[in-house]
């Protein structure tokens, strides 16, 4: 009866089972804030959270499917704005995004989920089917926009919110600095203009009215 | 006599230390190809580069040392294009990155990189400083760029070329799906869009002229 997106244990979400889940992952985070992914393991977080390792194995399989279920957790419950305009709703995600992984923990938290998937298969199906659950739902802003007239109709939603969430993933696992609120800023600016501008449309089509100015034709 | 970006050994370019190292580095990319990061070892490259493993650890440290530094000697040698335009060098980079990060082996060692990242704060430096030094590097098309007047005065290249290579990190490393053509299109239109509507000033000045549509007032 577990889906994609359901843990082993999520069934009951109440019961016994819930709460040890919230152990679980409760004691992944403060074993991250103490010691990074490269400490982490199995062991420690049985310790921490008081749930014997025989039942940490059989849930979660290894140390990468807990670190990936923590994050995907976790950054479900970042809220999907709805103000009424497209660049609000992009800049309100985007500060969203900054109040989240401006915790160092949280870096952390995707630091490892990223090393996890790149070592265990099943870590990287976590996080791609996160994402792929995810991107859709955050995209129903990008279509209320269509709806509104404020972006081509051929706009592609996933596209738009892959592009607003790239530039944090780029500056906190690339250029190894922390997110701040001018990137936020940068991030649903560009994401507004390039949209407008007809960069996420499904087929590569042309860009919308006035939005790119003289110099457009250029691009393609 | 050593720079950040010179790797121990490089200090005779054609001697026996430059052949080692090269040795050495293919070595890392072979490995890769058949396991992955997560099967790497010391002792694999050593065997296969036939150097000795006292050899590698005395100057690469870890493992995660020389993956970061596979990573910086190959993308280093990405082209750095001119073409007389803004979207058209942005393009041609684009399409330079995909060429790169197309093949699997390639997509692999960034995996590696970023997983080394997080478990090692001298990888993490290593990778820091790479993407410090070679962002200036391929920001001097956004000098040009502004100096031809195609984009605001205030423009900050290494913010622009940034945003360029966001898409593929985020594809590569969040979606965990291949990069393609259509991704450098999308990418290198979304950016020349973004950075005509002031996206990427450096003290979040407006936009420039007619470039970014009736909307964009909304942004702010």
């Amino acid at each position: 009866m577990t889906t994609p997106q359901q843990a082993p244990g999520e069934t009951r979400p109440g019961g016994r089972t819930a709460r040890t889940r919230q152990a679980v992952l409760a004691a992944v985070l403060e074993e991250l804030d103490e010691g990074g992914f490269g400490e982490l393991t199995m062991e420690k977080v049985a310790q921490r959270s008081g749930i014997h390792v025989a039942t940490l194995y059989r849930r979660w399989r290894c140390i990468e499917g807990l670190v990936c279920e923590s994050l995907t957790d976790l950054s479900g419950s970042v809220p999907l704005p709805d103000t009424g305009t497209l660049p609000g709703d992009l800049h309100a995600l985007a500060r969203s995004i900054v109040a989240f992984y401006g915790e160092p923990r949280m870096r952390r938290l995707i630091e490892a989920v990223v090393s996890a998937a790149a070592r265990d298969p099943q870590a990287a199906t976590v996080l791609r089917t996160f994402f792929e659950e995810r991107l859709p739902l955050a995209g129903r802003m990008v279509e209320r926009a269509v709806e509104r007239g404020e972006l081509p109709p051929e706009t592609d939603p996933v596209e738009v919110m892959s592009a607003l969430g790239a530039p944090f993933y780029y500056r906190m696992l690339i250029a190894r600095r922390p997110v701040d609120g001018r990137l936020a800023e940068s991030a649903a600016t560009a994401v507004w203009a390039a949209a407008r501008a007809g960069a996420y449309t499904k087929k590569g089509s042309g860009p919308v009215d006035d939005a790119t100015g003289p110099h457009a034709g250029a691009t393609s």
